[in-house]
């Protein structure tokens, strides 16, 4: 996420606001510019994509120009991005993390999901690239909303959780990390940890233990939209 | 995804892989272009873009103009996008499908997550916007990768998929479907589904006889990266 330059706001939940109401405004004008059929429609959309800009340079280094001149150029951002993330163990039970070079906090290995790759391609890969340790997935852990777990950045991310066995390799620092090993849940850095990873961790501790257990997914909030989309002809 | 005008391409495979090897160039150039720093690297990721374009259009109703807008507005497609998808169960233990407008065809209700929305709000709001019923969830069934289950289109999709209970409601037609229904696996329009969902509703049905089964997702093709990204520093 943009790195804060010293202005107000620490990290923390009114930068997370920030970016959660500059993100959404950003993405319904993008939806709205898609559909508008008419100018004043456009100008509308454009108003609220320039105040989304505007919002977000609060708690974004860049200048603002060059935040308007992103948000303007890309209009189609108007779903969450997914990103992917693997719990690997070793035959010890201890879990692989890598501390990574923009923010010096530990993480699991993961990252962005490439076009035309499978989710569990993803996983394998991103612990390969990150720690060149071979890994064999084991299950799939469950869905984290970076909303509602402290991940929060310039874009909504859904992030998908799998576990995996150690195979081959010992792990090694990369240029994307500044440290790498292997933690129990007793030694691992719980208080240097990126935001939203303590509940995934804590999550895939328990998993091991008993891998019978469900998915996680964050429960619905249970806002329904109105019923403006329904007409009155029955099935 | 974009309607077939006449070519010789039919249905199937072979437009199938254009849009997935045009999908991933442009991704790539997306990438490339982000990460590039001199005019040489720009004109090259620029020229694989166009490049995209011009295949896309082998199997787009489009004009070849209007295709290379889109691309070259949009140079941040560069992970697949995310919808969720919902297979709610009545008392009857029949499930809930919509035939929708736009190829005629039959699925589970869904569409894209939206940005700060949880994945199980959306697979809520899906279902009732598209059926007026409205759903609990059950369960978190498993991701679906579009590329390998015949949900092709201009954009890589996972798909997430939740089980659901009816609460409330008789399922009704909206401006987006045709006609909705519930089914039983006997009665069900098995030719006439949309591509992408026969193995999700035939995994829906299983994990309705036995709901401890784990998650589904597509098994790893294990192609790992090259190790250009290690350096030798051991841990």
């Amino acid at each position: 996420m943009g790195a804060n330059d010293g202005r107000v706001l620490e990290e923390g939940s009114a930068e997370e606001t920030i970016l959660r109401v500059a993100g959404k405004l950003r993405a319904l004008s993008n939806s709205g510019l898609y559909f508008a059929d008419n100018p004043y429609q456009i100008e509308t959309f454009e108003q609220m994509l320039a105040l989304s800009a505007e919002l977000t340079e609060l708690v974004d280094a860049r200048p603002l120009a060059e935040i308007q001149r992103q948000f303007f150029d890309d209009t189609r951002y108007v779903s969450p991005y997914v990103v992917v993330d693997t719990a690997a163990f070793d035959d010890a039970g201890r879990i692989l993390l890598i501390q990574r070079k923009d923010n010096g906090r530990w993480a699991l290995p993961g990252g962005w999901c490439e076009v035309n790759e499978l989710p569990a391609d993803g996983a394998v890969r991103e612990v390969w690239e990150e720690t060149a340790c071979r890994v064999a997935l084991s299950g799939f852990l469950g869905i984290f909303d970076n909303n509602y777990h402290g991940g929060g950045g310039l874009h909504h991310l859904y992030c998908l959780l799998f576990a995996a066995r150690h195979v081959e390799g010992t792990p090694i620092v990369t240029r994307e990390t500044l440290d790498v090993g292997w933690f129990t849940p007793q030694n691992l850095p719980w208080d240097a940890l990126h935001a939203a990873h303590p509940a995934r961790i804590r999550f895939a501790f328990e998993w091991q233990q008993e891998p019978s257990r469900h998915p996680f997914y964050d429960l619905p909030r249970g806002h329904l939209h109105p019923t403006w989309q329904h007409n009155t002809r029955q099935e």
